[in-house]
């Protein structure tokens, strides 16, 4: 197998990557919560680890891929209320066009993906372990949660100080020990959805979700834990602090990809400057030409998106489809261990275009002796663009 | 609002359907253990409820339809044995080609698709129920029974008499009461998954999955639940054990469908006799002309599946797309009554055929003036056949 380097968060570095055991992978990735149509920013996120994803297997490892899906929190519980439909049914319609826009993007679906509410057994006994070793408190309302100063080290991954840490302004701090610690489980509002436990009916903290579904099915420990930049503090950093006060050793790597911005702003709900994948597919634009746009972009920088983009990705998918097309091609072996190359350093997809770019202006100076075949099924197969 | 005139399997009875709040529809069918591909006995179930739903909603019923997964029991250990894979990532995998299978043979997706694990918490407040109202014991080893003879009904569905019911021939009555009760909840055995409960780790019974979800999204009482024939023993016997003695009313009516058969003997893995769907795409048949295939038998009526039905199918489905693509077709109002006329007579599709046939008949005699977009759009909503 070839060497992988990847940049870990936690460590700021590149560097080669090694799995906990050799020849697997385990790897989870923090999926949508399934409230709205799935915006450049969400696909973005998907295809990038989907990269990972095809490269680790290409080269000969085993991956277990678990996405998670956020099916119970505020939004959507405002959204049902505004959809005039059960909580679920809203998660399920969401989580559906999820699905359908990832496999239009040619992502491959994950080996599983559980659902936070099909997990409360799990998080109860997560609790019930943090509570018993002095890391979590049950304060009595129905909340439980976590003391952030009995914790060995937090925010590492975010390299924050606990001192400089500032409580959510809207935070409701009655029951806490301290301002900065967080909730595990939120006491039932009336009305609202809710699950019975030991300390009361409630519904999961975000957080928790993730720390009980990764041990789920990845165990104590697995290879990588990825999601966008934007949850490192405080999701990732709260999932790192109830893994490792229960005893696990969790993630080994971090990867997190950039943002999507629209005129230097991040793409999201609260800007209304949202790109929505089912509007570009209904205007026409080919699925592959969205996935060829964002590897345009070197995963770890902002992305800047503009329209005009995805005619840059049609020239350049029009282009390499017209050359595969072609009785004689340059060759193919060594375009293909370009490939290879360029997504071993880090995932550089940009990098791999470029060597595909290189290999069609070969092929329209009359290079020959290829095989259109077996590149196209290499693009298909590490880049995820089907020809 | 038209009358629907429905077979109910409870009372051995067409009668008139009406649901318990004015202009909606709950339902519950059970769905697919995810262990293999879909065969044409799995999708006929699909298919025959989807009529219904379709009925329904084409009429003016807001229509919740709640299918599960049955995504844990001894056929998927096994399989993921078999397949070297953890047995959640066996049962996605076949969830997957399951809804793929169903998609293609256009089934409207489920309201809500319940995976059984994801609701080991509502399984153990029904289990605390019947324990703390005396119908159910925990006899210490992990294991959690039913006691059928503290029930006031049971075996009304399949008006069998519990005396002559015989226990299953390897059925382990070590701590059973009564040789007939049925486990609700089974003990771990050594290297199975399992989940926690007050009264030791297992994992669900299968009975006790669908009323939890039943429970979970429809309430108390829900209109319509269904299933294959072979589910009314003990499948669904047990279901309206377990909540009957919750104090729950549970299905105002029960729907089930016939088998398939071929040679005279149900389609089964048992048999041997299984004729996939992925296989019968793979060979290049529409996926509407097995659709059609399927709705030339009435739902209650076993069909004996011979492939040359698909060759009838197709030529029904060819001249219907061939006289629905002419400029000049008959009058379409009379027909669109016919087919809801024949539906709502206990979900008709044979009559809805021939109602089509006639119609045809009549374009091809030369009759005109009707609307053959709006016949088209029809035939899809109320029989699913995308022409």
């Amino acid at each position: 197998m070839s060497a992988l380097n990847l940049y870990d968060t936690a460590t700021r570095e590149v560097g080669v990557f090694k799995p906990l055991i050799p020849g697997q992978v385990s790897m989870y990735v923090c999926g949508a919560t399934v409230q709205s149509h799935p915006h450049i920013g969400h696909v973005r996120s998907a295809v990038n680890f989907d990269i990972l994803r095809r490269w680790l297997t290409w080269t000969g490892y085993d991956v277990t891929f678990i996405r998670n899906v956020t099916d119970i929190d505020d939004k959507i519980l405002h959204k049902a209320v505004h959809e005039k439909a059960p909580w679920w049914a809203v998660a399920m319609k969401y989580e559906r066009i999820f699905t359908q826009a990832f496999a239009s993007l040619n992502v491959l679906p994950p080996t599983y993906e559980p659902r936070a509410t099909g997990h409360i057994t799990q998080m109860i006994e997560l609790m019930e372990k943090l509570i018993d070793n002095g890391a979590a408190y049950a304060p009595g309302n129905g909340d439980v949660y976590l003391e952030v100063r009995k914790l060995k080290r937090y925010l590492t991954l975010s390299g924050q100080k606990l001192d400089d840490l500032q409580p959510a302004a809207d935070a409701d701090e009655t029951y806490k020990k301290d301002p900065r610690d967080f909730a595990l489980w939120k006491a039932a509002k009336p009305g609202d959805p809710s699950w019975p436990t030991p300390w009361g009916a409630g519904r999961p903290g975000w957080h928790l979700e993730c720390s009980a579904m990764a041990h789920a099915y990845l165990g104590e420990a697995f290879d990588i834990h990825g999601g966008g930049l934007d949850l490192v503090f405080p999701h990732h950093e709260n999932e790192i602090a109830q893994s490792e006060a229960a005893g696990y050793k969790f993630a080994n790597r971090w990867l997190h990809n950039a943002w999507v911005t629209q005129a230097g702003e991040k793409m999201s709900k609260s800007k209304g400057n949202l790109v929505f994948v089912s509007q570009l597919l209904r205007e026409g634009v080919d699925a592959m030409v969205i996935r060829t746009a964002l590897l345009r972009h070197h995963y770890r920088s902002d992305h800047m998106w503009h329209n005009s983009e995805l005619e840059q990705a049609r020239l350049l998918l029009d282009e390499l489809r017209l050359c595969l097309s072609r009785p004689e091609v340059a060759p193919t072996d060594r375009i293909i261990d370009e490939l290879i190359a360029a997504l071993s350093e880090d995932l550089n997809t940009p990098a791999a275009l470029s060597a595909l770019q290189n290999w069609m202006t070969a092929t329209n100076h009359g290079e020959s002796g290829g095989d259109a075949g077996e590149l196209s099924r290499a693009i298909d197969a590490l880049l995820g663009i089907a020809i």
